[in-house]
């Protein structure tokens, strides 16, 4: 199993190579990776989840303090619960957008929740690794983001592995607190949909719907100063 | 280039499939990438530079929002501009370690800025996409945690190209507005080294110089509930 093989070499070793083929394999991870809302109940294999764990575990961490949990919701009762949240979150949203805007909202799919056989709560706890986290002292705000690139790692993997994930950001974080017991200071960051899917769009759904398009690259990049363009 | 053709496909494809060997690539990137502060002198390609940032914008974003900018800076004086405000910051942090932790926080190497060819300041711009980004409305700081990702993607196409990434996170966001001439608003996200090395250590600096160990996965994981094992 390679990447049980990574994790535990031992010393220094060169930079590892990629052939043309294993970066190819990268970017093809990178470039069809797609937010999905509408999941086939077929379960998960439980090795298949601890591959994508495991990949999650292996993201950066400012100090190397790890801080994230990961909550498995796998019974009918606690999704219901936790769609139940979102779409209450999502009715109170809606009415800041008004008339096409609304409709348009409130046509998009945006909860696969109780459909997806499985949902992660990736969870980030500030306190890990003691009062002074090296580099967290100074921007504390990189746990928030050593979270966020693990639930990336996770997403390439689950890409990988034939799976597809949605993130769902819609809640109120203390419905999600009370609804899977987590403590005051730990901050629920995503909620993510597991599962198998027949629906994959090859470009994002807010884009096949209209909602926003892809930005062009080459505006987004400047050299040496803010605004010069490269 | 493969990049190229998953971005301008349309239409809906079926989920795509990852040979063996190719989830293999995925998962070498996520175990094989490390933070790196050493590098040798030799320039970073512009079409290379180019994939990087270009696999960076493929990420996730809340409310497809895209709110990364990316300021490459390659000049002398810029660096070593960036490199004093990273060793201010470090000096600073220095005086809240005390003894045994003090000595051994000073011998970490943890700036590779004026080493590196290129830096790359990844920025996050909280405004784009109007006053109502859909989900970034429910938990705002989904925006940064949208550029982590970008982050992570650009860190794992880098480890594919053969490149070392660096992530600083050691310094005052207004020194760094000052230095590159980013607007108030904007949210200097990172500073990241980019290069070649010929010090590429297999497990995390961090874990190697004794400052925090990995932690087990597994007491991580929990079932339907936080604290229930899973």
């Amino acid at each position: 199993m390679i990447w049980y093989l990574y994790s535990c070499k031992k010393g220094v070793l060169p930079m590892p190579h990629f052939s043309q083929e294993e970066k190819e394999a990268v970017y093809k991870a990178i470039y069809t990776r797609r937010d999905i809302r509408t999941f086939r109940p077929d379960p998960v294999a439980p090795d298949t989840i601890l591959k994508l764990l495991d990949a999650a575990h292996h993201a950066p961490s400012v100090g190397f303090m790890q801080p994230w949990n990961f909550i498995l919701v796998q019974s009918a009762d606690v999704k219901k619960r936790l769609a139940w949240a979102a779409d209450k979150e999502r009715r109170a949203l809606a009415i800041h957008y008004e008339g096409e805007r609304e409709t348009r909202f409130m046509s998009l799919k945006i909860e696969g929740i109780e459909q997806a056989p499985l949902t992660v709560c990736v969870t980030c706890d500030p306190t890990r690794g003691g009062s002074h986290v090296l580099g967290r002292n100074s921007i504390p705000e990189t746990d928030m983001m050593s979270t966020a690139c693990a639930i990336q790692n996770m997403w390439l993997a689950a890409c990988a592995e034939g799976l597809a994930m949605g993130w769902v950001s819609f809640y109120k974080k203390n419905d999600v607190r009370d609804i899977l017991g987590i403590p005051p200071h730990i901050d629920p960051i995503a909620l993510l949909s597991v599962g198998y899917t027949d629906h994959y769009p090859d470009i994002p759904i807010l884009e096949s719907s209209n909602w926003e398009k892809r930005r062009q690259l080459e505006p987004l990049i400047y050299a040496e100063q803010w605004g010069r363009q490269a």
